[in-house]
């Protein structure tokens, strides 16, 4: 057995070990400014065309195996995963500045969701057979015998984002939706925590080889630089793509994707302000309660979740001039720390400098200058900032996204206004109502504004926290993500990644498993228009 | 009760009718080349944005419509449709060149279609509710109530399609599809068949009103030209695209979806040559018999369909050249038919110029060139063309559609071969197989890649022909369609104008009716991960 726990800055890429050739570059531990050995091999051009490659060859023989040995698969990377220890969890909190109990907690929402996609996959979700049974008599033409399932749409490039080291990077969610339904996948690896992203990687290799799938299944490429991935969406092996990262990044591989000779799918998770909405009846009610409970969501995790609430509204008056100056002591307390890498310490401290610069946002608060031992520049010092709901209506940019713990109080005339501005935002990833039993009307006003422009609306909570269930939506109209008709969290992600296929008069030997009338994999069908059971079509017509 | 079967050339814009200002047209009988009466005036922008904007105003009214409500509207267009009675189909037959039989056929195929829908929707297809109650108690954190269900995407631009006025055009899939779910709809009218579109929108927005729907649920827009179709796509108020025609056009569609500030969905179904593979066993078996569906399925509706069968592969040899010869044969006795339109037999005029031009490809066989007493311009000779495989991969070009009933017969070395051709295959809405027993390996040889490359795979049979029913996929990678993910025919196609919402701890008052424990609207949801009939959930936990 090797020892699945060593970093040695090489890429797994199908059954080998591959040091690339492309340049090489090491991890930072934010918090201390040290660089964290070994070097990592950037991919080269070659790099990507081999995973790709054999990402193709992998595809019929790896679709074409029984859920259950997916499922397997899935648990096997879970299992392996766990058994990876105090070495993936100190590294991957050496790489990220997060603390042990982020990373603990990541880890088993990760592993939970593997599983919890194995156990879905097992009962044939994402399948959706139909059968139209033959119709031979019928008139004025006969009925062909039509059977559909939903296959997987092809090897799939998964890019792992750099504010979840586990739950979003290299055996994600994407990836084990990819991986469920049947999808090679190659990964591009966040070049902000590579080892752990080989360690992950490896697990990964390592679960392919034990299940005896074939080994183009999975690869792993290194860059700290834009060019793999290019090469990666527009290689022509690649059908799909899954994205978590900033809008820039998403709206790059978009055009990338659309301008191949064969354009494919990308579901880039890129963007969102979160808007709170803070009803009156519940903020002259609970003012206090709920300062608490924003400045506890806008520091989580340094701010840096893409459900992070950017943005809060509230009618102007007495009530919403207390919760800022509750929220603004709050914030006090809060010490500046460290944030994922430095370019996004960077970008957060422009985005702060664009805000304090601004002729009419207002500093509201500002949370402790000192912090946990790392360097200022390192840092995030969380912010408030205020505005009244006409400046924001007439100036878009104030109401962009400062990844990191600054949010944006927004003062409206009245409940109408809010409306307004609801109706000027973007595409969201979440929006929340505070509200009480008077606040009902208010709420029945917004909600549906909030229906077209958020994957999901809270009520009386923090958009923080994304639960992995079957009802869950992480995403959002556009540019929340690049795509709303899907969700990159929850059972629900598992369709992404498929695409229907018809099967006309096909004679039992050649159809799939899922569409024989014995139904080998006891999967629910839809016969001739009706939900069957686990079943198997005893008469046709 | 206005009387439905005036054709005045004005366009149904919410409740009004408008004379469009943007220059004026006139539909053609391409058989006998006459011009048919009334002139319709083309809309200008202002049509297109009081159009949209409209829409937009009916979208969140006409969204949280009941099943019931929107089933009921589907039916009573259908109704009008057949109320129509001669009116439409002498309209629809002099507008196309198209038979009486045929258009009397697509009026039942849409009328079906549209009942088929509305049946679908009242049992809640496409809604997906899923309920993950509150688990207080769970550690280390509660879960919140989860809640999911798929609401309509927003108004949705449709385009006519030229060769099937009736079934892709105003109310064709794309709109029974768009309506059922709840987004309002604008067509743009295909312009060889304004009259039929009249007509047919007329009853709509008929329906509308009878129905007590906001005005804006429907509109329809004429242009001959461009300008209308794309200010449209590009309109803010447009949440998604359904188009059928060519591929320059649905790219040209994609295109612009893509530029906007916010991309939307583009489906356009484009382009496809339906490969047919006559395996060895069933070729020497039945070579005459095959001859004879193919130039049956080559000829029906003049070649004009989607699922015409333009590439017929064999394995050289003599039972090949029988086929070949058999097919010239029969080919002889068809007569050539009036085309839609005069510039659809132009292209297919300069796409059989092409091939007699092209120093590898042989004629094979041509039809009759007298015709049914229209130009011969406008009529289509059908056309045979001979190709070897290696000279097919060679050269890309030889593979591309020729509208019309024109078919390349490609001779392969072996089955290898035949797998070789098959792989270089961009995607297509068909693949079809004739096979007999001895074939069995060769077919399970080629049928992955056909699950690649098709949206549906017919085995024995001829594509020609698409049953709207829950398993039908009528789709395909590009360029077959811009999005392999969805099919625009069978019950399926509900799924397309659809994206997730998630509501996290809503009172049951403010939950949606799909949501709410006490379940009134019967639907079958997913409760804590299993699927449950029409219950409603007596318990959280």
């Amino acid at each position: 057995m090797t020892d699945l726990t060593r970093i040695t800055g090489e890429m797994p890429i199908g059954a080998s070990m591959v040091h690339g050739e492309g340049g090489c570059f090491r991890a930072l531990d934010p918090a201390t400014g040290e660089v964290l050995e070994p070097a990592f091999g950037s991919a080269q051009e070659s790099d990507v065309a081999r995973a790709c490659e054999l990402a193709r060859l992998a595809f019929d023989s790896y679709r074409n195996t029984t859920p259950d040995v997916r499922a397997n698969f899935l648990e096997a990377i879970a299992e392996n995963i766990v058994a990876l220890g105090e070495t993936l969890v100190q590294r991957a909190c050496a790489e990220t500045g997060l603390p042990r109990a982020r990373i603990e907690g990541e880890r088993g929402r990760t592993v939970a969701q593997l599983r919890l996609f194995a156990s879905r996959v097992r009962v044939g979700d994402g399948i959706d057979a139909r059968i139209d049974p033959a119709f031979p008599e019928r008139q004025p033409l006969p009925r062909a015998d039509i059977r559909m399932q939903r296959i997987a749409v092809g090897p799939v490039a998964v890019f792992g984002a750099s504010n979840f080291p586990l739950a979003f990077s290299v055996a994600g969610g994407d990836t084990a939706s990819a991986l469920a339904v049947g999808c090679p996948v190659v990964v591009k690896a966040h070049p902000a925590h590579p080892g752990t992203s080989e360690l992950v990687g490896r697990t990964i290799q390592a679960a392919v080889r034990a299940n005896g799938l074939p080994e183009g299944v999975f690869s792993l490429l290194f860059d700290d630089g834009f060019v793999v991935g290019a090469a990666l969406v527009a290689h022509p092996a690649i059908k799909a793509v899954g994205f978590t990262g900033s809008r820039r990044g998403g709206v790059a591989l978009m055009k990338i994707a659309a301008a191949r000779a064969e354009p494919i799918p990308v579901y880039a998770e890129m963007s969102s302000v979160n808007p709170v909405f803070l009803l009156p009846a519940a903020l002259a009610a609970r003012g206090k309660e709920l300062a608490i409970g924003f400045v506890e969501s806008l520091t989580l995790g340094v701010g840096q979740f893409c459900t992070n609430p950017g943005l809060v509204l509230g009618v102007a008056g007495a009530a919403f001039e207390q919760f800022k100056e509750d929220a603004a002591v709050l914030l006090t307390t809060r010490s500046a720390s460290v944030m994922l890498t430095p370019g996004i310490a960077a970008a957060y401290a422009s985005g702060i400098d664009r805000l304090n610069d601004h002729p009419v946002a207002r500093a509201a608060g500002r949370g402790e200058g000192e912090g946990d031992g790392c360097a200022a520049s390192a840092r995030a010092q969380a912010a408030l900032y205020a505005v009244d709901a006409d400046n924001l209506l007439a100036d878009p940019s104030l109401g962009e996204e400062v990844f990191g713990p600054c949010s944006l109080l927004v003062a409206c005339r009245d409940v109408v206004q809010m409306r307004e501005v609801a109706e000027y935002f973007e595409g969201q990833l979440t929006a929340t109502l505070q509200f009480d039993e008077a606040d009902d009307n208010a709420a029945r006003t917004l909600l549906p504004v909030l229906e077209r422009k958020a994957g999901r609306i809270v009520a009386n909570g923090w958009p923080t926290g994304v639960e992995v269930c079957d009802a869950m939506v992480h995403g959002g109209p556009y540019p929340a993500t690049s795509d709303g008709r899907s969700t990159s969290v929850g059972t629900a992600a598992i369709e992404r990644f498929l695409r229907p296929v018809c099967y006309q008069n096909l004679p039992q030997t050649l159809l799939p498993d899922a569409l024989r009338d014995a139904n080998p994999l006891c999967l629910p069908r839809r016969v001739d228009g009706v939900l069957a059971g686990s079943e198997s079509v005893t008469e046709a017509g």
